[in-house]
């Protein structure tokens, strides 16, 4: 398979939709005074597992054979698409076998747990986890599932953007959180496609800013000893990811977790919903290059709500 | 004026109904599964204000004489309604007399100032309250909104309910919140005129159980001292309010601030949006008694979202 194409993604978009939420996007008329333009919030926050990942995970499964699904499906991850793979192979009676580190926080692991995945932890290092992963599919004879670059997840992720443009018509902005690049390239493709005037922008952390240099200097350059509140947004770009983003973005804008934390609280305060850190970030984007945006119509993709109640930053 | 006829409220329905937010009713699959019956969240923490409030003190407002709007009006509070009457105020052109007392905290009088009113202090105790407020209104001629004890904002709050019950004809119970009442009163109105067959429950902090104090003894017995987090609930039943409660809601029932916490854990984990504690205890007294509840449909008036994130209780 190559770059989704146009009908790839109106494919997903069918394939997918009575398996997920078609979130809704909600405005705040304080947020869109205070920044001067006007904001719309994609609230994948709503999503099921609460965060984008399902898109893609549940186009992934939906896709294999049946004795792919006899044998299950396997990934390491410790975010959200661990709990989103894990779910779409609930609902789709596949057995998920789920690599996470040994220090993974234990909500993340009972999440997991409990939508019935079988979780093998391993030390907390990305060697440990590509072996064990390794390992299992070995035994198991799993159908790896990647967080992000694997062109049926990449489609999956790009329908939130679809649905998007479908709502509104006219972007001059559609901004995306980057961590491996799945939300950010599908975003693309889906502007590129379906609203070719509306530029697309990433959002990323200056704590993991590897997709911005990634794309200054045009080639993959490694997330090394990422340190950021967004958890979200730690790993590299991936070899599918990036060459979809080099062609179909404008730019990657990079902020500091202090304003990150900003937009966050501002999101919570004044829509009342919960976003995690990791969807902050685009709005913080926004924030920091007020001048740019000013009287722009922005569309904000919230790319998850996953926090933990106990570790707030404020 | 009289307790408020089926019509007063198809009026007031009518009458703000460009000025308010229809806010949606969200379900959550995960917490009807866990308490095992059917749950339907009227989200008030989305209305304007982030609470309720607005709807009662826009029906107010909009009934005023051109003259009395010239005066502005007048109120004293430090939560919901004093926000909710400075904006309801400064839509309508009028003026807004807040009387707040000297320790409210920042954040509130920030946000009452935010919307033009003008914050008059006064020492921190009942008394003082009500003596600042009469001279505020001996001096402007402002008309006094009281924020619950007043049939126009009873039949605002009645709103809420009846959006429920348009869209959900058949529930078993609505159960709202009850502090001063107005919620609560205006709930039971709108399901005796609208949804007969929908008995109405109020939810109530034990640590500030007046409301059912005074409903199992047949009067008024004011609140002393009441200790409780959900501080939108700290109030006494009013003479307008408490005759309708004790004719058309079938129980008052109580929950320790400890399950109230744990609602708005759950509220927020789950369904990713913000409540605060007053809005929480509705789904507490569920958690607090599943067998009575169990396999019914419930509306919840979540009624409001406004928590200051630096004193969170978790």
């Amino acid at each position: 398979m190559n770059t989704p194409e146009k009908d790839t993604i109106l494919e997903a978009s069918a394939r997918i939709s009575s398996f997920i939420h078609r979130t809704p996007i909600l405005t705040s008329k304080s947020i869109a005074e205070i920044l001067k333009c006007q904001l719309f919030f994609k609230c994948e926050n709503f999503q099921k597992v609460g965060a984008f990942k399902y898109r893609g995970a549940t186009n992934a499964i939906l896709q294999l054979t049946k004795s792919q699904i006899e044998c299950g499906v396997a990934t390491h991850s410790s975010g959200n698409h661990a709990q989103a793979l894990a779910l779409a192979a609930k609902i789709n009676n596949a057995k998920a076998f789920i690599v996470m580190p040994s220090n993974a926080p234990k909500i993340k692991k009972d999440a997991v747990l409990g939508y019935g995945a079988e979780v093998i932890e391993c030390e907390p290092t990305l060697e440990a986890r590509e072996s064990t992963l390794h390992q299992v599919i070995k035994e198991t004879n799993a159908e790896f599932i990647h967080p992000y670059n694997d062109f049926n997840v990449i489609a999956g992720q790009a329908t939130a953007a679809k649905e998007v443009i479908e709502e509104l018509s006219d972007l001059d902005f559609l901004i995306a959180p980057v961590g491996g690049g799945g939300l950010l390239s599908g975003s693309a493709l889906s502007a590129k496609y379906f609203s070719p005037d509306t530029r697309v922008i990433g959002a990323e952390p200056i704590g993991a800013d590897d997709a911005h240099r990634s794309f200054e200097k045009g080639e993959i350059i490694p997330s090394v000893n990422p340190n950021t509140i967004a958890d979200g947004l730690l790993t590299s770009l991936g070899t599918k990811t990036f060459p979809i983003i080099k062609e179909n973005v404008l730019k990657i804008l990079t902020v500091d977790d202090s304003l990150t934390i900003e937009a966050m609280k501002l999101i919570w305060t004044r829509m009342k919903i919960i976003v995690e850190p990791s969807a902050a970030v685009s709005l913080a984007v926004v924030m920091k290059n007020q001048d740019f945006f000013r009287g722009k119509s922005i569309g904000i993709i919230l790319s998850g709500g996953n926090v933990d109640l106990n570790t707030l930053p404020f």
